[in-house]
């Protein structure tokens, strides 16, 4: 990412942080401020409320609220963290304890559903009910999603289809919305929303595809966390799915042999799972899928002038594919 | 209850129930509606929807997204109801098995996620910004009340001051929300707004004083639940809290005592206690509390004319006295 998109990032991200923080300062309970605190300033790019921002900013100067509603979309992303980490029973998130570790069930759930209350609050409060609707809709969406993730595991459904679906849902609905809203609460046309739409869904589906890609390419050096996790844990990502579709008959027996067998067996067999992955085309047939994505979602940026925030929203698609953690 | 108002209040929920089977039908996961379908349609009075319905009926005819708007705070009572019982690793509601209990926490967080959005997505649709305010602010009293208790637990804060501010969150906010909705949406005046918030305030705290009641006086066979549960489990309700700050000082150590043993010690205990609160005058000091809140509730209803809808609102404010389980 060049040193003037992470500028103007972190100068946009510390303002949102801002507002966050004065909007927390109302809540009474200091293990709820504690909970919250824990889940919303301790990481995170902030790109939601980002995306929320740049898209109103194509088209309107700022409005006042602007990072206020841009919150919501933080505080929903949080919501949905902590509960994913108590269903999950997850211990380590962005490399610290999760708040379920910290705390027990009980604060960690509560704290969910006040950043969902609150965000709907904000919403009603500065957003009026055209993004009160894409809002609900997307928190819809998520929880379809992972209803869908679950029946897809169920019945070892290997389709791309339901890939796609499942992301479609978990992470390109709240993404695509954060896109939508900015276009909204600036006025836009129902050409602009429907492009910052796909803009957004193609984002969030190009982001997941590239993080499954580096599960396999990536340099455990440079990416913070060991490749091969996935795999291990036999989720059923990109490369994979392509892998089982697509690779020579004896490579395509041997993933599915490991795919039944312990995770103990997945983590010896790593090396010649990527080998297979690699000389399948898989690897490169994701990477294709994502650049694909990319293009078509910084396209839909010239219907908009050619002006700071356009170059921030093609910066962003550009880093989707260079990113390297 | 009289006949008539059983049967008034039986048309109207199952025309409520009718509402939110239809607005249910576009779940798309069949696990989640096997989940929302548990948590919604197996019992439940549908006191709140039908606190809606009734306080809006006082002063204009219903609309015909009433029900709808209605069932939010069914949703949302449902929510909690899902959320609190995979919190507390309850097994039974209603004489029933909990849905965490019938599945895992997974579809069990994530279906309280879905009613709170759809939740918000109704009143988004129905009911205009300031029925947002309303439910967003509900939330966040039940939410900080749940926190507030947890500290008065840690704390070991036995004053009623505390007692009061946690049912304020935890049962009457949304109850004084869904009759201020019902006011706000039939076009009342703050005055009438005022007066239903003040009925819903007060009806929720007397509900739950009698609650508290039932557990020390009630008769098993007709309450379907053993008496003694909240002594058991060392619970600070009023009748205790009462006894606590005002039986004679014998009385109060033995109490203090059992506070501090295990839950059998307690349950053996229970007959004694039930005499210490009795003779310490401390149930009927509960139940003159929960009378004098029901008298204020009913002498809010004097600013509406006298139609049907105040004669159930009436109603069912005198049953929160006479009830039996």
């Amino acid at each position: 990412m060049d040193q003037t998109l992470r500028d103007t990032l972190k100068t946009e991200a510390a303002a949102i942080d801002a507002a966050m923080q004065a909007d927390l300062a109302m809540v009474e309970s200091p293990l709820l401020r504690e909970v919250l605190h824990h889940a919303i300033f301790l990481g995170g790019k902030r790109i939601r409320p980002l995306l929320v921002r740049f898209s109103a900013c194509l088209i309107a100067a700022p409005s006042p609220c602007l990072n206020t509603l841009a919150s919501v979309f933080e505080y929903l992303h949080a919501a949905s963290l902590l509960h994913d980490d108590v269903v999950d029973h997850a211990d380590l998130r962005r490399g610290k304890a999760t708040a379920n570790q910290l705390w027990n069930n009980a604060p960690v759930i509560l704290a969910g559903d006040y950043l969902l209350a609150r965000a709907m609050g904000l919403v009603a409060a500065h957003g009026g009910a055209e993004c009160q609707r894409l809002v609900g809709e997307a928190i819809r969406a998520m929880v379809e999603g992972e209803f869908l993730q679950m029946r897809v595991a169920e019945t070892q459904d290997r389709s791309e289809a339901s890939y796609f679906a499942i992301l479609h849902g978990k992470t390109a609905a709240l993404i695509a919305a954060a896109c939508e809203v900015g276009i909204v609460i600036a006025g836009g046309t129902t050409a602009q929303r429907q492009a910052l739409r796909t803009y957004g869904t193609n984002l969030g589906l190009a982001f997941q595809i590239i993080d499954d890609l580096l599960d396999y390419e990536g340099d455990p050096a440079e990416t913070g966390k060991a490749v091969g996790n996935d795999f291990q844990e036999g989720k059923m990502t990109l490369p994979l799915l392509i892998a089982l579709a697509t690779a020579e008959e004896a490579g395509r027996d041997r993933l599915r042999g490991w795919l039944t067998a312990r995770p103990e067996t997945r983590r010896a067999a790593f090396g010649e799972a990527q080998q297979i992955l690699a000389t399948s085309g898989a690897l490169q047939a994701s990477r294709t899928k994502a650049e694909s994505l990319i293009t078509e979602a910084v396209a839909t940026l010239n219907l908009f002038p050619d002006n700071k925030a356009r170059q921030v929203l093609t910066g962003l698609a550009g880093y989707v594919l260079t990113r390297t953690k």
